[in-house]
């Protein structure tokens, strides 16, 4: 199908988060729980704060891919797999927390975000406390290899984020070093997800690796359907800050599709204008929208998602396979709503 | 011994950290290579920051401990020995470079700090990813208790540190809560370490134990000895931004003992002046010179380190048991070092 006719036709309908995540409702619960039962773990006067990051949770895509990689025919989660849920539930939460310092944003899931309520301080040490907490449980598993490749999806976020700080107001950032960078601070953290489900599950290794291929892609997908909200979002649907990237010099994937059509001068320009508050996003949305840049942008992300399905598709008789493809749907769902209401 | 007749009796004599740890030169050496080659596992962006990390290495009193704990007859130290201590001298480190960004400290060891030098953006993120590589490490170790142990203890560590932030300004702090406090920002990678020595260079569980005591209790020392240093030490001499502590509301051991003689309200009143700046670090370091409780907290340091080499007494034929008190004398000079210049 030549790509052009693949646009017209849209990839999904709307989903609701709640339908997709109906087959795991149980599982999800069964994770609240078990993590509502981590706050114990640490003092008395830490406890709130961590209360409080838990009560804040977001779509819980990552526990998704957790519970339907690793789902059984009877559909019950082995308890093994939500303690792999929680691990990267808490990962991602305590990347949360420190990115919010990083972006000084104040709202997050429509809340005042753990640094706005008490400061970069405990903010800094609380998502420490949280990562180390996440690595503990993952030191349970009965294979050292899980808990080492934890590890190194946790470190991989981190040094993906560093090199996109490097980059700020870097106008040559190319195509390749963008996906490099989110494949390490968002695919790492989807790729081990789907795969600790897949392992801790028992569903073997070779859906281990479909799932590990899926996870990468949607997360990958995900990333730059978040890369896109900070220029198509509003903060009332979206609930969250928004502009942080454009504020910070960040460049993501439609910015750096729209820089390629300019000269090298250009460029340049746009990043002088930018950095010094002479050019603001809604200006540059509006040259960006016209360039067909967030068009352009989408054409990558749809074929995230479908090398994403494409991954899994062979173990289609597997019980949570249908749930995966529905969060990958869920996922397109979510970029199609800003081109249906363009 | 009455405790007024200890005091006139130094504990210790001067010893230089080189001399201490002339038995394990060749440990410490193949832990700098090593470190070293962990440069590699982070993206190319990140490499000159772990690396600028691990120029500025400290005393090196963490690694020290597992050498020595874990030493065999013959002086060497095994694979695994060297990669914990690895594991412990990361961690560690990590907590630096969050601790630079929430002290606002722009000098560590003699050198600008990572936060001073690449911002706290990168500092943060930084952190996170050493702390991930330590705990990548430690997943490698045949006993997954020991991977639990150490994300134990890092929680701690932040957790501990979290406490302290929360009890800012506490004029009312208790020395109870002084002493768990230290335990865990300080007290628990110490006591991880030695016992970690132990464990790894496979010298029983009974040594582990008595180890894991010498640890916790020199680490709390050192901790005394750090927070003696925020009002007696001098930035030439160690090399560090001081008087951080004090200007953030910290109110540590001398602090605490100088408070608990006064009322109430004067508790208040002093805490009001600190933190409207009305009342100088060097204002108050006289006057709590003059009430005693820089001796009186001396007491409490000589407490700690009598404890440690105590715990490690009953077995001094052990290969490494030697080197541990020496590291307890090493901590203890570096106080009466404090005291000889008054």
């Amino acid at each position: 199908m030549p790509a052009d006719e693949e646009q017209k036709k849209p990839l999904t309908k709307k989903l609701s988060a709640s339908g997709i995540f109906a087959p795991i409702q149980d599982s999800l619960a069964e994770l609240d729980e078990f993590l509502e039962g981590q706050i114990s773990q640490f003092s008395p006067v830490t406890r709130p704060l961590v209360k409080y990051t838990l009560s804040h949770r977001g779509k819980r895509l990552r526990p998704a891919l957790v519970f339907f990689s690793g789902m059984r025919a009877d559909g019950v989660a082995e308890k093994n797999v939500i303690t792999g849920a929680a691990v990267v539930e808490l990962i991602h939460l305590a990347t949360l927390v420190h990115d919010d310092i990083l972006d000084a944003a104040t709202i997050r899931h429509a809340s005042p975000t753990l640094f706005a309520k008490y400061g970069a301080h405990t903010a800094v040490l609380l998502g420490d406390a949280i990562l180390a907490q996440a690595l503990q449980l993952a030191s349970a598993f009965d294979s050292a290899e899980l808990c080492r490749a934890i590890a190194v999806a946790t470190r991989k976020i981190c040094d993906g984020e560093i090199w996109q700080t490097t980059e700020r107001g870097n106008s040559e950032l190319s195509l390749e070093s963008y996906f490099q960078i989110i494949q390490m601070k968002t695919g790492e953290l989807f790729e081990i997800s789907a795969f600790l489900g897949a392992t801790l599950g028992g569903n073997g290794a070779e859906y281990g690796k479909a799932c590990a291929e899926f996870g990468r892609r949607i997360g990958r997908a995900y990333q730059i359907f978040d890369d896109l909200v900070d220029f198509l979002g509003t903060e009332d649907s979206i609930g969250k800050t928004l502009g942080t990237d454009f504020a910070s010099g960040k460049y993501t994937l439609p910015m750096i599709l729209f820089l390629q059509k300019k000269s090298p001068q250009q460029r340049a320009e746009i990043s002088k204008k930018i950095a010094s508050g002479l050019l603001s996003i809604s200006e540059l949305s509006a040259e960006m929208r016209e360039a067909g840049t967030f068009a352009e942008s989408k054409k990558f992300f749809d074929e995230e998602c479908r090398a994403a399905v494409a991954a899994v598709a062979p173990f289609e008789n597997f019980p949570g396979t249908a749930g995966l493809v529905g969060v990958a749907n869920f996922v397109a769902a979510q970029v199609e709503n800003f081109f249906a209401a363009d």
